[in-house]
């Protein structure tokens, strides 16, 4: 029996792309051998590499002035291999602070430039509430690029509208929250996404780069660390993680499957007003903590009133089948994460779980 | 019906681990959730992470002044990962030239420091049929490090003793001979190979790393290229690719059961015999360029007397089942790549095509 999984990655994936993959894991479409055991070279895995592609294309309406790459080393590569392409020691890029995701990345450009702060909204408590308004925004126009997490998994808050940076490019890490609705990647330099939330398994990063912003990075970096490099070679300059990237084919086609992008963003509005209703109505039990035009629609975080009840809700809610509930440790409290593979139906069963919780143990 | 592979890499993978994996992908240990959905930092991956380790640790008989880690970009990402950690602008190198990669491996080093070319067995066509002596390195006493690419996939040659490099800390890419045979992995500084030939799926690179050595490597380069940080956080300091490493294990599992090294190392020596038996006694006719002492146990590479015959022998090898025999475009022919999991009854049956195939076409 599978369980109800609000894990916040590596999360749940949707049952018929994972069905799928078991069905062929011995035998990938009569081929008599396993889709891992094929050439990255041959027709066989290419032809799942450029349906990947295209389906991503094709979902998100992406121009061609923008290329799909598929990379390694998640989010934490890329914070350091986006500096290293597009900085040089005295140039800057802006950083906007919203978590730890955002530290991270800009403390991995300190070795490669000058990183700016240009907006924060961390407390005194170092703990964030909101993603920063765009008057509170202080962009230099000769950073090489503007960096932003759209997603913050830890503190649960979401950029609901992209910053505007004028001419300078927009760099979004989007590991949490990429393809979650319709969304248009033509106005972004590059967009880089771990898989192992909305995509697949963790063991691939999704790169959608403008090609003209690329084509400008640094030639004098090691070519396996040049996004150019990668391009020109369709993500086969050396051997792309295949297995990883097949999984990632068959959660694309399951949603075009289920209608799209639109359906999806459909769904996960349903599922955040769900959880978020049933926040505020019993808000003197379920502690919110972030302002409500940050909400994030992928990670819903609260607090109950003390650690205790956080455990006992956990353990509760496992009980009934519902994992992942526990809060990062740098937060604590409760996160559920809501990405494209969680049902609305999940959702109501969590939502009526919480009900009977507060009214047995509020 | 599954083929016979003889795939370079990535490359066909035992049975077992490949049916185990089928057979709990949508419940993974009665937990209600693929393997590739639990969390990196939840006890059940956990679990797999660390017994994949054990198990490498027990095979090979590594001692605590090693480590294991698994890192991602394949060994491509290591021929500039090594460079970056261990040189600087003004210190050099030893590399020991015997192949394509090698030289991949020497440029990315150029990017990091003054890597030094200490031998080579390059011919004026620019190919390699051999490995170098000890006698004809020329090694630097301050070198950083010496690298070596233990196999070569492309020409099919192999080092049977490691270069003696005295107090210089050994480097060696062993992406394609990693644990074919009983190996001593004590005497290196850091070796690295690419999953997707001995081990597992492409999309995890194993390391196994000196200690020492690696807390030397530099600490002003970004965190998720250190060895040190990965060392430190036991491969856990950002999300690894957990569904590759759960794929590595059930592989290291299948080692252990069939009889560990020594085994591997009876069957790997056994398959090599036959197939150079069968070049040797038909040398006439197939035409094997590799001196004897550098033959390679993994890739045995050889012509027909025309490119049309080469073409032949693939073609109706394969409607005999057994596919991956076309060899590398650089150097052309056949290559029979013979991992791991490739049955000496596989070369049985390769070896009666061949001899029969001389018999109707020679």
């Amino acid at each position: 029996m599978r369980v109800i999984n609000f894990n916040p990655g590596p999360a749940g994936l949707p049952l018929p792309a994972l069905e799928r993959a078991r069905d062929e894991l011995l035998d990938f479409q009569g081929s008599g051998m396993s889709v891992m055991e094929h050439s990255h070279r041959g027709k066989e895995y290419e032809a799942v590499h450029d349906e990947a592609i295209a389906l991503l294309s094709e979902l998100t309406g992406l121009p061609s002035t923008h290329q799909v790459l598929f990379l390694t080393g998640g989010a934490s590569q890329q914070f350091a291999q986006v500096p290293m392409n597009f900085l040089t020691p005295d140039t800057s890029a802006d950083y906007l602070m919203t978590g730890v995701w955002s530290e991270k990345a800009l403390d991995e450009a300190k070795y490669y430039g000058k990183p700016r702060v240009a907006a924060t909204t961390v407390q005194p408590d170092k703990h964030y509430t909101r993603v920063p308004r765009q008057d509170e925004l202080s962009l230099d126009a000769r950073a090489a690029y503007v960096h932003v997490t759209t997603n913050n998994t830890i503190y649960g808050t979401q950029w609901h509208a992209m910053p505007d940076t004028g001419q300078v490019p927009l760099v979004a890490d989007m590991s949490s929250d990429f393809l979650w609705k319709k969304m248009d990647l033509s106005r972004f330099g590059l967009v880089y996404a771990g898989a192992q939330k909305n995509l697949g398994p963790s063991g691939v990063t999704l790169v959608v780069a403008q090609k003209d912003f690329i084509a400008k990075g640094r030639k004098d970096i090691p070519k396996i660390f040049r996004y150019a490099v990668h391009a020109e070679n369709n993500s086969l300059y050396n051997t792309p993680p295949t297995l990883a990237i097949y999984l990632v084919r068959n959660v694309l086609a399951w949603m075009k499957d289920v209608g799209g992008l639109g359906q999806l963003e459909a769904w996960n509005r349903q599922k955040a007003d769900l959880l978020y209703g049933a926040l505020d109505t019993h808000s003197g039990f379920y502690r919110a903590p972030v302002e409500r035009a940050s909400r994030s629609v992928m990670n819903v975080v609260f607090h109950l009133p003390t650690p205790e009840l956080d455990a006992a809700f956990v353990a509760d809610a496992k009980r009934q089948g519902m994992v992942g509930l526990k809060g990062h440790r740098t937060a604590g409290g409760i996160r559920v994460s809501t990405y494209n593979a969680v049902t609305v139906e999940n959702v109501r069963t969590l939502v009526t779980f919480m009900e009977h919780f507060v009214k047995t143990r509020g």
